[in-house]
């Protein structure tokens, strides 16, 4: 029996898109730590785990608890320096972190924009109400309006993914070299949240990511392959 | 006297632009190797160390023959494993990769367009023809043509370094981190590039990529302070 326990987000179908949860399973998956998931709902996150974090993921190790999906990968390279380490360096960390604001100005924006009103489909009932309007607070128009403009936001999100296509070019299997590393699990949690709840794909079927995106899905023993990508590709 | 030779594009002047030949200038001052550059035009680099190499930087290390900048760098690791290394792990030097790519993707030709010019109206007389017709035939038009679109493209450029402010942002004085490493050059080295050869502002006053910078140029003696950056900032 396992003592670690992540709160992880939940939306219908019990399917858990979160990117930043995706990072912390794909963390505990690659110190080889068995964990169980438990499942949150968005409204439910300020109850969980003492009532103090209002984001996820939020991992419980025997009682202590870390949330941000950072803070979990550096409480368990500090807590578990035996195990596989997440950052081999303080360098590979801190790149990591370009990696991250990298995605973030060039991507995570436009794809964020083209699929919120599909993650507004996908929440669970009770959590609709609180979503549309911190969402549409947040982008100052409503999720339909949003939606009118998807086509040739795609376009942007999928442009906005070169520089992972680019590095993958250079032939090393995964972003991080011959091995995966948290770069990958950065990047692969933005892919896999938008397979689990796209209705317009992202990326076209001769796509180089996805070939590298099967092959952070069957890491540790498949963390991440029971997501099917059909719904992203075209 | 020092026996590595660093084969350095010149412009007129004796400027020295080249981005990737700043790159083999910080990699061996990280190292703290002493070197000599050996000033070359841009179309005497097929006559120079045996004629075998068709872009610097080239590095000559008592006869040992060294082109291309990621080339440099693993050389110098591999043949002065105890001095400071330039990738502290492969992971580092796979997300090194992961800065210039995304570079390339976001900042790196838009940058080029600007300043193609620019370029040009600094190279030495002996290779203006070559660097326009060269020039012109990858770009599709002439360099006068390609000058009028510039207003907008260096806004382009500009938001193209977003990444790097962002990660910046997160506090760390480097983008590697605590201490600078190879994806600090190679960002460096990119701007030194524009410093050196712009005639219209890339960056704003009070842009933070210009604390860091001068945070680079003051790295290991200095090798990057003699740059002005008074033409490249507005």
């Amino acid at each position: 029996m396992t003592s670690i326990r992540l709160y992880d987000l939940q939306v219908r179908d019990d399917r858990r898109p979160s990117p930043f949860c995706w990072r912390a399973k794909y963390a505990l998956a690659h110190k080889g730590l068995p964990f169980e998931t438990v499942p949150v709902a968005l409204t439910d996150i300020p109850a969980v785990a003492g009532g103090t974090h209002k984001t996820v993921p939020i991992l419980d190790d025997g009682g202590k608890i870390v949330s941000d999906s950072w803070a979990i990968a550096d409480y368990l390279d500090e807590v578990y320096p035996d195990r596989p380490r997440l950052f081999g360096s303080p360098a590979e960390r801190a790149l990591c972190q370009f990696v991250e604001t990298s995605l973030i100005a060039s991507a995570a924006r436009p794809i964020l924009l083209c699929y919120l009103k599909d993650i507004y489909d996908c929440v669970l009932d009770k959590d609709r109400d609180y979503f549309r309007q911190s969402r549409e607070k947040f982008i100052g128009c409503t999720l339909e309006e949003l939606a009118s403009g998807r086509a040739e936001r795609i376009e942007a999100a999928r442009a906005g993914l070169e520089s992972v296509r680019l590095t993958l070019k250079g032939g090393a299997p995964f972003l991080s070299g011959a091995h995966p590393g948290y770069a990958d699990y950065i990047v692969a949690g933005f892919l896999l949240w938008i397979a689990l709840v796209a209705t317009a794909p992202l990326l076209q079927s001769d796509d180089p990511l996805l070939a590298w995106l099967a092959r952070v899905q069957d890491l540790h023993g498949g963390v991440g392959r029971a997501v099917p990508l059909s719904a992203m590709v075209a």
